[in-house]
């Protein structure tokens, strides 16, 4: 693997208290609706990055079903968090690395657009997408927790599914509750945007970043499905609120990617976070 | 004048219940601490808007003082709202139009970083800089009332000055207050970035304005001032947040800013408001 140098306008920081995390997304082009297919690319997946020397791996939103589903075959392909796939995930991993994956989740016969934190020691935090986009409606129920920040050997780890990240209130809450970086398994229908510009949900993610002084990994899918396509906008945006890193052919962004100890400071007299008078917002 | 047209990604709208707001912003050179040299500027800028037929016109942070001022400057040259200038500037305003700038504020002994909105009717409203930026804290106060959305001939219109638009919770409190569009006075200091990537404040205002579905004219100022040079970054942004328009070489960035009435609704069953769910967030 060639973990791309942090491509920030700042420079590379250097202090004793920084740390680097070796993360890398990887844009997967899920079948629809064939589970065993969805489960080993991602048993590929994960033992790549493995291999790779990995610590934080972000696959995509609904990885092991697809995204245009009806709601007979989102029930038909969805998981629980104990289910075979999630052990032998758990036990393909490195000691020190954490996996991000959406996948559809069953609950009895509901069924939830979900992201679950694993690790070598299993499934630590599942979490059920709150914020559901237009035909999600038809098949998903919303969850109703907000989002996790989950401890994980990588640091802190705060997880949004694919539009929650379009929602500021969500990134913020986050970083205030301690999130370093944040995993953001997403499936972004391509969109029209003007010459030049980055896809809208990256301008997004590069404001949240940015504002809270919070990484953000989002990993997109590729793969063209029931006549969508998709932005293939796999980005990993550093505390700066800058992107990092090249996408290769095959869909894997690896970054370095550093969380400075001094990321919330961005003057002699500001920091993003304490700066905020809350006693001032009004909804 | 030569209104741009809206150069959006989803093209133009023609809805009738859409509105479209003739909007200058005009990016000034302050002379630091010479209130009569700025006071003629911005007569000139008025009048010049007024008989181009803008009807908003945004003008910069700390226009009538320039930006790195002792204390002992910013109070020669602060201004009570009822001052002269502002009776002139009003007088010099056509009927259905609106000015917002920005102003050294006297409270007694005390100066605020201020913006006023104007009419011919007289100010309308003075916001005061609740967040302030590094070595202002060493000027002004700290303003204390969450800005504000006044009613004005152009329709419902929130006030930031300019830190103040890098707290998410800012614009995006205005939008759900009512505000169209967002008027930002700014002095945004030169900062280093990523070749090809806008300024970190307009990534901020675009995210702001794509979250919530409302405009934001950021008018930034020009002219080097005791070392510091500035971004030079005026910028009026569309409600589905994208750029709009080009300044001129005067410094003059004249857009048909439309506020289209379905602007909140991105798609069959999304709403950028009404999706919230502020039970789920956690600070």
């Amino acid at each position: 693997m060639t973990m791309g140098k942090q491509n920030t306008a700042t420079g590379e920081r250097t202090a004793a208290a920084d740390r680097v995390i070796a993360v890398r997304c990887h844009e997967l082009a899920p079948v629809i609706g064939d589970l065993a297919a969805n489960v080993a690319l991602i048993d590929a997946a994960i033992a790549d990055a493995m291999a790779c020397g990995v610590r934080l791996l972000v696959l995509p939103e609904l990885a092991t079903s697809g995204y245009h589903l009806t709601p007979a075959e989102a029930a038909a392909c969805a998981l629980t968090p104990d289910a075979d796939p999630f052990v032998r995930w758990a036990a393909l991993m490195n000691p020190e690395a954490v996996l991000v994956l959406g996948f559809a989740e069953a609950d009895g016969d509901r069924v939830f657009n979900s992201a679950a934190v694993v690790t070598r020691d299993g499934v630590q935090a599942v979490h059920r997408k709150t914020h559901l986009w237009d035909t999600e409606k038809e098949v998903f129920v919303p969850g109703d927790r907000p989002p996790p920040v989950v401890a994980t050997p990588v640091g802190p780890l705060g997880v949004l599914i694919c539009y929650e990240l379009e929602f500021p209130e969500l990134p913020r809450g986050l970083a205030l509750r301690g999130a370093e970086v944040i995993a953001v398994p997403t499936n972004w229908p391509l969109l029209d945007r003007p010459p030049g510009e980055h896809a809208p949900e990256v301008v997004q993610a590069m404001a949240a970043a940015r504002a809270s002084g919070v990484a953000i990994a989002c990993c997109d899918r590729r793969g063209d499905e029931r006549g969508t396509r998709w932005t293939e906008g796999t980005t990993v945006i550093g505390t700066d609120g800058w992107l990092i890193g090249q996408k290769d052919e095959s869909g894997r962004l690896d970054v370095m990617l550093t969380i400075a100890a001094d990321r919330h400071r961005i003057s002699a007299r500001n920091h993003v976070l304490h700066d905020r008078r809350p006693e001032l917002y009004r909804w």
